[in-house]
């Protein structure tokens, strides 16, 4: 079977390395043809999506998913009129809408911080005033890493919001969460309706991108980690979707509250790849062939630390015992995910040292 | 940096795999272009080895190995010249004739079975004077997977022997080993010497194929896993061996004694790709790339399962808890290697159950 993917970036590449074991094959959509992906299948695309390259790319495979959630829906949808798209456009769709994925978290009773829809300076007030300060404004589309967000504290914040983000109205409104920490949950929906979950992320970040994960998050109290999975599995159910999906959540003094969705393998469940009995990227993969899915529990205490921006040295991450160094073939960049490492070890104390001693060998600062 | 690798098949393609994510790059030296490394980097060579096709290989690197002992010396010493090659051509010639290893465990006291030089039928007949029956006669190059070896039971026995194998003097003669099972043990010595020791595995044979392998070998006596362990690091010091090496050995009740090595990634070490902390593959690639070790530990009890001559169906294999399946892109042909399947399971109980569901599963019988 082969398989094209939307986006050739590090998810895709680690989509191929779990998938050729099985004898998948890959093609990706990329605008960009020495992507991380290109080493493991041929690279179609263009940045105008023209129609010349979607049709070769749907020429090129048998099953379509896509690898990040920024796609105009049309590319998608030009190719889902030939052949199988997982998970389809409405799971795009609701993850690329803030006010989407907002109705959709109210109507499955998923708590969620307050919101309103802003079309105007005047709906800014007016959501000032019914919500309170101090409120987050986002664009509805785009955005990722903490770009295209404003944290209003006070009316001249709400006007200086409204200067910056209302050109790209409509906005959403929301209620500031306070929270201790951001948790994330990753499951798995196949063909078949079944959906798996992996154990809650503790996510860390450090200005505005994820810094690193620590899987099972520690100290959760087994409802919460429960509830999670409930919130996590309406969604899915919900939307029909097949193959991996993510959701954000911060952990408040009143319980989970959901943040965001994605529609994809994420960042937070890079653990899983040696964490895990099964990986996010083989699951996504057998959910996307149509095949049975793989058991999600955590062999031992993981963590995920990001390499953002420069790459540390191979051999001294290495020797660390039981690291693992997945590098996505970029060059340097401020703020560019350049790769990723995985660290397990027998116990959650032994994780974290071993954390810290790899933050010790990492150019540039992470969060701890 | 590049990898080059004699060879394209299974192991190969699993070298790339475990490589990728620290990003190494592939090509392959292999006479079959469609070989099942192909997908995973550029393919060159041809059947002879000509000297334009070792120029481009030579060039397509930084840095080589091989993925089956039964290439020409003269090829990888044409690259030696030029550039590294791990583990050295000497490893290589120890592994590709039958005598030059036996007189290596002589010299470093590893218990083997008495054997005999053979170039005439004259000298076979006084091996089997000074060494009793029965006797097992081998090529002293080639043979594998239980080709090119004769049993000798008695005085006929050894005539037909010469009859069927003399042409391919000189043989090797040596006493027939009983034993009540199989062992293995894999390791890796990086290039600064460093040994580690992946747990030893029972091997089960069907047909002279390995039909599957257990690791760790149940009920193995502390004592004896640590002798494998030690027979193998005095091998691999001795050959100033970098990267994984494999020790076929038998299990008999007066203690191991070595069958043969093999200078690479082996059969028998596929299970670590989900069953150890750090696989035979990433191992090997470590080793190669002059990286440290990785911990060799087991994560649970874990089986291989060869799939040999036709496949099973695919859903059928992963819907058996904590399986993985792994294809190598072949065609179907009796007696083939197809692919393999990896099980975990909590306790050894656990697992023989899953073998035995998997054993149920396969289109060709496996050993049971």
């Amino acid at each position: 079977m082969r398989v094209g993917v939307f986006g050739g970036g590090q998810l895709g590449r680690m989509m191929a390395l779990a998938g050729y074991p099985f004898n998948l094959r890959f093609s990706f959509y990329d605008a960009i043809h020495d992507c991380p992906s290109a080493p493991l299948g041929d690279v179609y695309g263009d940045a105008a999506g023209s129609a010349e390259s979607l049709q070769a790319f749907l020429a090129s495979a048998d099953v379509f998913t896509y690898e990040f959630e920024n796609i105009p829906t049309a590319w998608v949808e030009s190719i889902a009129r030939h052949k199988p798209v997982f998970p389809s456009v409405r799971s795009l769709a609701v993850s690329q809408n803030r006010l989407n994925e907002k109705e959709l978290f109210d109507r499955l009773g998923i708590p969620a911080a307050p919101w309103r829809r802003v079309d105007s300076e005047g709906d800014l007030s007016r959501a000032v005033a019914e919500l309170g300060l101090p409120l987050v404004i986002k664009t509805v589309t785009g955005g990722y890493d903490g770009k295209g967000q404003f944290v209003v504290r006070s009316a001249e914040d709400a006007s200086r919001a409204w200067n910056e983000l209302g050109k790209a109205a409509p906005l959403l409104a929301e209620t500031f969460v306070s929270f201790h920490r951001e948790l994330s949950i990753v499951a798995v929906r196949g063909q078949d309706g079944e959906v798996l979950c992996y154990p809650p992320a503790w996510n860390v970040h450090h200005q505005g991108i994820l810094s690193h994960s620590v899987v099972p998050a520690p100290d959760i109290p087994e409802a919460r980690s429960r509830q999670a999975d409930a919130y996590i599995r309406a969604i899915m159910n919900d939307l029909q979707h097949v193959g991996v999906m993510t959701l954000e959540m911060f952990d408040t003094e009143t319980g989970l509250v959901a943040n965001e969705t994605a529609p994809r393998v994420h960042n937070s469940g890079h653990w899983s790849i040696e964490g895990a009995i099964c990986s996010q990227f083989e699951n996504h993969m057998r959910a996307v062939a149509g095949l049975p899915l793989g058991v999600t529990d955590p062999i031992r205490p993981s963590a995920m630390i990001n390499i953002i921006g420069a790459h540390p040295d191979t051999a001294a991450i290495l020797a660390i015992p039981e690291t693992h160094l997945h590098l996505y073939g970029k060059t340097e960049r401020p703020g560019r995910k350049l790769g990723h490492i995985t660290v397990t070890a027998p116990t959650h104390q032994a994780l974290m040292e071993r954390v810290n001693v790899i933050a010790g060998e990492l150019p540039n600062r992470m969060a701890l």
